[in-house]
């Protein structure tokens, strides 16, 4: 991609009503624009990352058997007065079509829309387990929405939910999903951020889980124990002031973002809506369930608030919108356009900054940007190109060919 | 995919609440459930049809130039006023945020957002022309909506936005637009039955385009020159009863849905948001604009309805979920294990009949689910599987191995 047509543009300065470090530096990247508080854009560069985050959970998802479907952010308030839900779901948009008459409610998770469709598919135990997932726009009419991407009045998010027979065989499938969390949060590059945290179970089981990534901006507090690499949550604390792992009692105190939540849900929806299955008896039996979430720009967000450093952003490979930042310096012209040909024959992404430019606005612009890699030619190259790792204070000579045959 | 283990199931009766034939056979393939009236859920097998959809399109506007963005469905109600829209469009979704005490709009169209987005990075003639599409769930408080996925009030939409210095340049994009959207339509197997429609072009143009697909299910009326493959709407024709192409007067009046349509904005939103740039003498001129939009959830409906016959649905090779349905048949279930295994390893997308059911009842589902091959073994086909297209009436039998280098 040519940065000369690219549709953003960087900025030097953050926008002056973007408190968060995540949204400032985006912002100035070109990844988002803020259109109302919690309410973002994604621009060109900001899009290929969420959609290479969307793409790692999609596939960890199939990975552990999820089936993807879509369901819709419109939702009938009978649903929501059947689960008891429309008047204790506190951040629920609630609006009335003109037309129809009906109240909806404006998706923020989707147990009332799943559980009655799994009825329609689901009778008997030959009908279990089953894993069904979305990556799907979500909406939150939260009270506070200022940490950029770490709280969304509109936010997309990857929602699982499993259907079982016996609670064993939830309880199963619970330890697959958190596996696949770990391997995502270590393709996102946050796995030595995280901290498997122990909530509250509510009435449904001792506890659930989140992943909480470490930062200091983020919203909630954890209790972590550094050697279990656990935590326990605010709620938790209050009632367990030991690690829940080997007992210690050297919890140290740190702030975080939830990236994702596991629940055991019990009966609690199937028994709503009646979700029943026949067992090899003959006998009805309630359906188990189990439901996942884990925020697809939130993780985005997490990523840009965590690995960036006081120069810009990092994106780690997999979720970089082009892997190299190639940028050609005045009078190296001709030479950057045939590397870039040669780039783009060869199937590498790069993002090529071909513009008008001086060398101390491109460089800084790489640095905002955060690709993994920055390649330079300049007239002083020769045929070789400049290769400097986002993190790395200096650069090597490369010859392009080689180059090329290594990132390819 | 094995069949045994897939979300959704079959059903012999479609839903009685659901007029429309796209509707209808979509609900009892499973690949879509009708939340509410215009609200559909896609299910594993629907949703694959979607992002094919998706893919073609995608990869059309890219051929274009088009840079993917993605805004929000959340938009604040200024905007509206700001173009005068916030009283004058009749579907507006219109609701407050009880934090924020915003009102919003849930966007049905995308203009007031990409036009002041614009204004951000477009001040100089050296930043024209930019073109900027998004696939993104749409909303609009529909006075009915019957047509199955024909009419949603929640929609998959593809948007597409370009800005220009000059009006010849608009011009010669909103033909390559055209040519892209012929591309799509020749893709998802509807070119022949699509007519480029003259509509009425407002106060911007003379004309703008529909691309309508003649249906008797469509809630449109065109008056169609069948030798030019054009024809003109009903606001046109009470002006102009020949052929814009030819002259002719001999118009036939058909039924049609609007799969897309195309837009010169001129200076209507450039001029509201006061998007500028600077030319070439330093003088500060509006922008001209382009929108172009395409119903992604309405074409999938649109070839549910088109290409479909009583058996079931028809889906060519480029939308279908899966490319070959393999049928086990009793007493030849290993050999279709085998069978199953080969086509996986070869990359080729197979849904694999594997229930515990008879033979009328898989091929009666197969045709339902409309993929364009059908493989089947059984005892009687010793090595070989005999495989049928779907609208043929008998197959052939072949060699398993020859198949797979066949399809793969």
């Amino acid at each position: 991609m040519r940065q000369s047509i690219l549709f953003s543009k960087t900025s030097k300065t953050a926008p002056k009503d973007e408190e968060s470090q995540n949204a400032q530096l985006l912002a100035r990247a070109g990844f988002v624009h803020k259109e109302m508080a919690g309410v973002y854009s994604f621009l060109p560069l900001g899009l290929r990352v969420l959609k290479n985050v969307e793409r790692i959970i999609r596939e960890e998802m199939e990975v552990i058997g999820g089936e993807e479907v879509l369901l819709p952010a419109l939702q009938p308030k009978r649903n929501w007065e059947t689960t008891g839900r429309w008047d204790t779901f506190d951040v629920l948009f609630r609006f009335t079509s003109f037309y129809a008459k009906n109240e909806y409610v404006l998706g923020p998770t989707h147990e009332e829309i799943i559980t009655p469709l799994a009825k329609r598919f689901i009778s008997s135990y030959r009908d279990l387990p089953r894993y069904v997932f979305q990556i799907q726009d979500k909406f939150r009419d939260e009270k506070r929405a200022k940490s950029g991407l770490l709280r969304g009045r509109e936010f997309l998010m990857k929602d699982l939910y499993s259907f079982h027979a016996n609670q064993e065989d939830a309880d199963l499938y619970y330890e697959r999903v958190k596996e696949a969390y770990w391997k995502i949060m270590e393709r996102v590059g946050l796995k030595d951020h995280t901290y498997l945290t122990f909530a509250s179970g509510g009435t449904f089981s001792k506890y659930s889980h989140e992943f909480q990534v470490a930062t200091s901006s983020g919203e909630d507090t954890i209790y972590a124990c550094e050697p279990c690499r656990v935590a326990v949550n605010e709620e938790v604390i209050a009632e367990q002031k030991t690690c829940p792992e080997c007992g210690s009692d050297k919890l140290k105190k740190l702030k975080a973002v939830e990236a994702a939540n596991i629940f055991k849900l019990k009966t609690r929806y199937s028994e709503a809506f009646d979700l029943n299955y026949v067992d090899e008896k003959g006998k009805a039996q309630l359906v188990l369930m189990g439901c996942y979430g884990m925020g697809i720009s939130r993780l985005m967000g997490t990523v840009a608030d965590v690995l960036s450093d006081e120069a810009g952003l990092f994106w780690p490979p997999e979720l970089a919108p082009y892997q190299i930042h190639l940028i050609a310096l005045q009078g190296a012209e001709q030479k950057a356009e045939a590397a870039y040909e040669a780039f783009r024959k060869a199937g590498v992404q790069v993002l090529y900054d071909d513009r008008d430019a001086g060398a101390g606005e491109k460089f800084a612009d790489a640095d905002l940007i955060g690709l993994p890699f920055r390649a330079v030619v300049s007239k002083s190259t020769g045929d070789q190109v400049e290769l400097k790792g986002r993190r790395e204070k200096t650069g090597e000579l490369v010859d392009l060919k080689e180059l090329i045959s290594r990132v390819s």
